[in-house]
């Protein structure tokens, strides 16, 4: 398992980490399998979505944040990061990919994107890839 | 890995594609492992969710049209498919399952179903079991 | 593959079952590889999020149940769960989490959470664990 640091910058968002996966896949030799990624964060989370457009990764961020109220006072958690919690859940902290031929296989607009929802902070990825 | 094409014929749309799967399982010869089924879109998805009532699933697409307006001043992708977008990061670009006795194992309400959010396309499934 | 039985006591609750997917994780044998929880109903879901503040899991079930109604004269579903149903959609029916040195690998805040979005009921958990 290899532990990817990164540093976010935002209180809100995606960064691709789709480069730092890859070669994870290529270290470990797997020629066909899985490669999961995987946040150990609650307030974080991982996706795949499109990366061409840089307003996708906005547009999502916007949606999540008109879903998802940072105040409320309904609210009882004080630490008023209850919607980066909700968003950490509806996002998920983990997402697999398949690896083929020895490579990461996604579709041609497919990339991971690491989701910062309590930011800036120092973060963490863990990639585990398994297979033959 | 086994790549299943498919055509949809909505806008939104989930089409039950457990057959395909579990028959992709049946030709990997895996007896105990995971099957995973990941979609290769940016604007679709994969759930596992009940099939026995079709309105599940209306109801399902019907939730996610309201929480997803299809036009709002603030996007900025400038497709028209921002929600779309959207809708395939919270339900997720892949599901996984077990293997077991060489069969895909699932609840008895439970199927697998192709989510399309930016239809009609012409799409595809790619289906990876690992194990033994 | 391991099946865990539960018992729910509230309509919507999310119940730490870390310790019970730990104890499947050392029965397995597998040192390094995934672990898969995989919930087999579809008016329930798994989670990965923080088990220290009680209120976190409140706040999560009540941003879920502010965005889903209970009851909406849209829903075509007869049986009164329709929110249930996309609430499972949302949060997913399994989570991975990977497995290094023989032991389930989590953040410090992480754990490991049923979803009851339908109860109280009898509900199965079921644990994969692959790898070597």
């Amino acid at each position: 398992m290899e532990r990817i640091e990164l540093r976010t910058h935002e209180r809100a968002e995606m960064i691709d980490i789709t480069p730092a996966v890859a070669r994870a896949v290529a270290r470990s030799g797997v020629r066909a399998g899985l490669c999961q990624v995987f946040v150990p964060h609650t307030t974080a989370g991982v996706t795949i979505n499109e990366n061409t457009d840089p307003a996708v990764r906005q547009d999502i961020l916007y949606v999540l944040g008109a879903l998802l109220p940072r105040t409320d006072p309904a609210y009882r958690h004080d630490e008023g990061n209850s919607a980066a919690h909700a968003a950490s859940t509806l996002v998920g902290a983990s997402q697999t990919i398949p690896v083929h031929e020895g490579r990461l296989e996604m579709g041609t607009w497919q990339a991971v994107f690491f989701c910062e929802f309590d930011g800036p902070r120092q973060r963490q990825v863990w990639v585990q890839v398994i297979g033959r």
